[in-house]
């Protein structure tokens, strides 16, 4: 239910031929109101998607009436003709909504580099119109999945209103300031303003925290509509609670099923002297091939993790190399940067979930990077998926 | 022969016992001179091990006579034990040789956070001393060897004088200021501010350039020895260019000896405003692990290209994201930003080596940024190193 599970929105998810499998590819969510409210926030690719140029313009005002999806083409890298495929899209949703097309944002999903059918692609919009239910977020959830092996959607109630939400992404999964295509919906009662706050608040400790393969997207759009049908008004931090927790869990399900992983990674750096010098290094970790591969071969290799944290610059994250503590899982692996509590005491292979706390014994800020193992299945669906 | 080619030198490569395969495991390299100039470039990595923490001081004062190097085990995160071990494998060379510990550099390759084990490598260093001879260098470049499939050396004759090196390295291969485990002599008649000079500019277009995994070593080291014993003092460039022609024949051997690599992948970036746009440009595409899963998928995919290239910040490096070209091993796959010449024309499966070039149309300036393709077997390789 995800994006209609609030008040005052309606959604579909139908099949307009996209994609060569025949599964669902269009998704349209409608806001009713009485509030137009909506923010977002969009990859930091300098190479981006016509729909993210687009809707990083429509979004401006803080006002949007519905948001039009796409999977089975990213219409990224398309030039022109892709710009004008994407304004086409956005007034030929709005006419059929009786809406302004500048309160239509679009979002795509898929390969780079390849035209969208607007010959499919219209009628299906056509087909979405009529679809749109109350009780549509499933289909919509499932018509934005690509690489996904399944829907990803999460509901948070609140005192009064609830906030819903739903993404796709499996891949190409590292943050500009946003990651993947996100949905989420609430029929509280905020302006734009808070919107804004809220949904950058938000994404800077989740989607912003989620790096599967250090790939940033050229589509990632993270959308936030407020409908204000349940006639609350949250109080302070109340809505910006909900809202993180959608975010949380959204973006906890991506590295769940990120491609071909078969472990889902926290590393979690604390002592640091500051939260951007831990996630500095934290990400650092996250994108050591070694330590992926490792991972994967159910190795609690430290050497690879503070051999990672020992490239981040001093200037970004003082700390002493010869002072770091490591725990995997619990296991005190490394002490002082060098050899601690019997590694093989580390069982891996049992648990999908890996937890990596490096100490840098340099101050009392903490955060933690999600990523997933390198295995062959990654390399097989990567070096596989455009042929 | 390599590090014997140049007059003035004896090297041997013996078996310690340092590696449960047996093979040859120690290398020693001597200078005779007359000369004993020394110049060394080292990992940035912070987290560095003990014989580079040991090498770095003792080449400061540009002598050295001997190098004295082991596979088998890093001496990386072995805290004071292992730098007291480092002092010990100095001492106990030195002593051998006759010469002052201090001018006794040292060199280890292998697993991190390991000791050495000291009852094994100090009567290793009494035969190496007595196997020293002037057709010692094949013997010492393949003791060298961790996960090498062959031994890397390269010679260069200049107007009467010789430099040689040799190189070891598959994995772990992204730069700080210098790559791997290398040594170059000559006999040419250098000083030591020319043999720093040379060196730092020859590694700079070179080891600098090679990035296989995007993992930074704690053991990176590149030392030049010239002993003088050809008595030819090279005109202004001659030495520089030979050595450049070792450097970049050694680093090429590494690329193309990369762990599980089916593709060597030359990242050209052209029309860029500066040198360090297009090294920065070519290096956000040579870690791309989409990229690399790509190319060993045979598939030209310059989204995944240009996706890459726009994470780099306008700041780094300024250009139109509307306006780049890539072509791959020659056909012109992308044209302004957008779909080009059939990208089937391109057959990556029948070539190991694939050469892509990104036109950024924003200047003069180019580089190039070698690395290798992410295929099942590094995956293998480094999931199961270790154990």
């Amino acid at each position: 239910m995800s994006v209609t599970a609030a008040q005052g929105f309606r959604a579909a998810g139908v099949t307009a031929g996209l994609k060569p499998s025949g599964k669902s590819d269009l998704a349209l969510v409608v806001n009713d109101g009485p509030l137009a409210v909506a923010a977002g926030v969009f990859t930091t690719n300098r190479v981006e998607a016509a729909p993210v140029t687009w809707s990083r313009t429509a979004v401006g005002d803080g006002v949007a009436r519905a948001v039009i999806l796409n999977s089975g083409g990213a219409n990224a890298c398309t030039g022109t003709q892709g710009f004008l495929d994407t304004h086409r899209s956005a007034e030929h949703t709005a006419a059929r909504l009786g809406v302004d097309p500048g309160d239509v944002l679009v979002c795509s999903t898929g390969m780079i580099g390849v035209p969208l059918p607007m010959d499919l692609l219209l009628p299906g919009i056509d087909r979405a119109a009529q679809a749109l239910a109350v009780t549509g977020g499933d289909d919509a959830a499932a018509a934005i999945m690509t690489t996904d092996t399944h829907a990803k959607q999460s509901v948070a109630q609140g005192e009064g209103f609830t906030v819903g939400g739903m993404a796709k992404g499996a891949g190409m999964l590292a943050p500009g300031l946003a990651t993947m295509l996100v949905v989420i919906t609430t029929d509280a009662v905020i302006d734009a303003e808070r919107a804004r706050a809220a949904l950058a608040a938000a994404t800077r400790t989740t989607f912003d925290r989620v790096d599967s393969d250090g790939c940033m997207s050229t589509n990632d759009t993270v959308l936030l509509l407020a409908s204000g049908a349940s006639g609350t008004t949250p109080a302070p931090g109340q809505f910006e609670d909900a809202l993180a927790s959608v975010c949380g869990d959204l973006s906890r399900m991506l590295v769940g099923d990120a491609e071909g992983a078969s472990h889902d990674i926290a590393v979690t750096v604390t002592g640091a002297s500051s939260e951007d010098a831990a996630v500095a290094v934290a990400r650092a970790i996250t994108r050591s091939n070694l330590f992926k591969t490792a991972i994967f071969g159910n190795d609690p290799n430290w050497g690879r993790i503070i051999s990672a944290a020992g490239t981040v610059p001093e200037s970004v994250a003082p700390y002493d190399p010869l002072h770091l503590d490591v725990t995997v899982n619990g296991v005190q692996v490394c002490r002082d940067s060098g050899v601690g509590e019997d590694r093989t005491l580390v069982d891996l292979a049992a648990t999908r979930e890996v937890r990596v706390v490096l100490d840098l014994n340099a101050g009392e800020a903490e955060a933690t990077v999600w990523t997933n193992d390198l295995t062959h299945d990654y390399v097989h669906e990567n070096s596989a998926y455009s042929t």
